[in-house]
């Protein structure tokens, strides 16, 4: 195995580009040959349901996962039920979509709450009460451990590690866990982690750490290659793992997004390629 | 056992009052009856080893730490030679000043590189080199994981229990580890990974984590209570660990560098009795 990802496999996360409606990030995939998409709720909310189903379908896209649900660590009891009516709408509209992955962004620590552990039982119960659509409907709820610098805002899930153990307190068929090269890099410990989720593993997302990080630490991504992680040996420890289906390109920087989406899409292409291409992936160390 | 600690293990971190020269610094823990000071090699070395010392002495304080040494990423031969020759001379002021530990903040990615692996090697081998002098001093080394924002430039030990890894490979007696709150608290597996540190917890140092980041990240810290932290349940782990030594209040904030020395001196011990004084300790759940 060279560990290589042939450009079929290639996945544009429609938040790298973000100023695009649906519609046009369907059509800027078709144009680049981009045969899959990552879609966020909010832009097929915009076009609707129905008409962003058929819109992927006409174009024959695959719809590599939708983001996303999550945000559980909700204290008050009626935030806490609209998150969990907001996850399965989420369910519903992804088995809708044809996708069968849920990216969950669990939530930070709940207002004025210190307590991580209660944090993290609050997301686990969560997701539990989530099993039972989540098989109905097919979809998995894929857990993302965010970078440890969001654990307060933004997910207390803050490793691969700890988002492989809270996925094990399910069936496989309803939640795996998220490996995104941005989130989990760093660890010393990510490619036992990696080979621990094995066939949990329900999307492989990618972008690079780039330096120094802007004030929106939520917008310090960048194109593979430009910043400082090593992808080959990482992507060879996912696909030892077993997971052979989309990777995903998620940028999230200002800069890119400023740019045209074509030239975006361009060097989404050839990144992919020149980087996650093969040849050269060694084991991953550590 | 109630996790409190008193005030007379509290250390002042010397970075916490960074416009101040070691003799003022000195004087201000004296003025505010802090029995012990987390010395900085800059400030040492503008007084001068042996004055310094001798002022430390005179004003009855311990000195809980030299910070720092490490950065030992370094590619080049020549810039080899001169981090471990560099090392070795703070071994030495460590010995001078009287205290048994000498903070290590290990280094990032070498200049140009991506491999994590080999950084983590250059780490543990200069750390190996650095034993047999160590022990000559009677001075530990002690590793500091950074948090995971900082891997890629400053320290490419980014949680606890790979710390405690590598410190694991050397005897007990020439290297530890130093367990920070704000580079550590995100943690599911802190809990295990303090209690696995064991005696070789070297160093305790306290500051919290506040939001929003600032532009620089290195300045985010805040004054216990400011921010995120849950601390008792921290403290009560390292204690059951077995650390009774000093706790460095250590915080980088612009704003608390510019806040009048006494101001901040106050605040410390005020936070400290209050947030780490016992009381309200629990266990550290995860």
């Amino acid at each position: 195995m060279n560990g290589g990802i042939g450009l079929d496999r290639l996945s544009l996360n429609q938040a790298t580009v973000k100023r695009l409606g649906l519609r046009e990030a369907v059509e800027l995939c078709v144009r680049h040959e981009i045969p899959a998409i990552g879609l966020w709720r909010d832009r097929v909310a915009e076009t609707g349901l129905a008409e962003a189903t058929a819109v992927v379908r006409a174009a024959g896209l695959r719809v590599s996962s939708l983001c996303r649900g999550g945000f559980f660590t909700v204290a008050d009891p009626g935030g806490h039920r609209a998150a969990l009516a907001d996850n399965l709408a989420a369910l519903e509209e992804a088995a809708e979509l044809g996708t069968g992955t849920l990216v969950l962004v669990c939530g930070g620590l709940p207002a004025g709450q210190r307590d991580l552990g209660l944090a993290r039982r609050m997301v686990a119960d969560a997701i539990g009460s989530l099993v039972p659509a989540a098989l109905r409907y097919g979809v998995r709820l894929g857990i993302e451990a965010l970078h440890p610098m969001f654990c307060a805002d933004r997910c207390v899930i803050s490793s691969l590690g700890e988002a492989v153990d809270l996925a094990a307190l399910f069936p496989a068929e309803a939640v795996g866990v998220v490996v995104d090269t941005y989130h989990v890099w760093w660890d010393a410990r990510l490619a036992d982690e990696i080979a621990r989720a094995g066939r949990r593993i329900v999307s492989f997302q990618v972008c690079d750490w780039v330096l120094p990080l802007p004030a929106d630490t939520l917008l310090g991504r960048g194109h593979l290659g430009d910043g400082c992680i090593d992808f080959a040996p990482i992507a060879a420890a996912v696909a030892a793992a077993g997971y052979d289906g989309d990777v995903e390109v998620e940028i999230f920087n200002a800069q890119v997004w400023d740019a045209p989406p074509d030239v975006t899409a361009t060097a989404v292409r050839e990144r992919f390629a020149a980087v996650l291409g093969g040849g050269g992936a060694r084991r991953l160390s550590g």
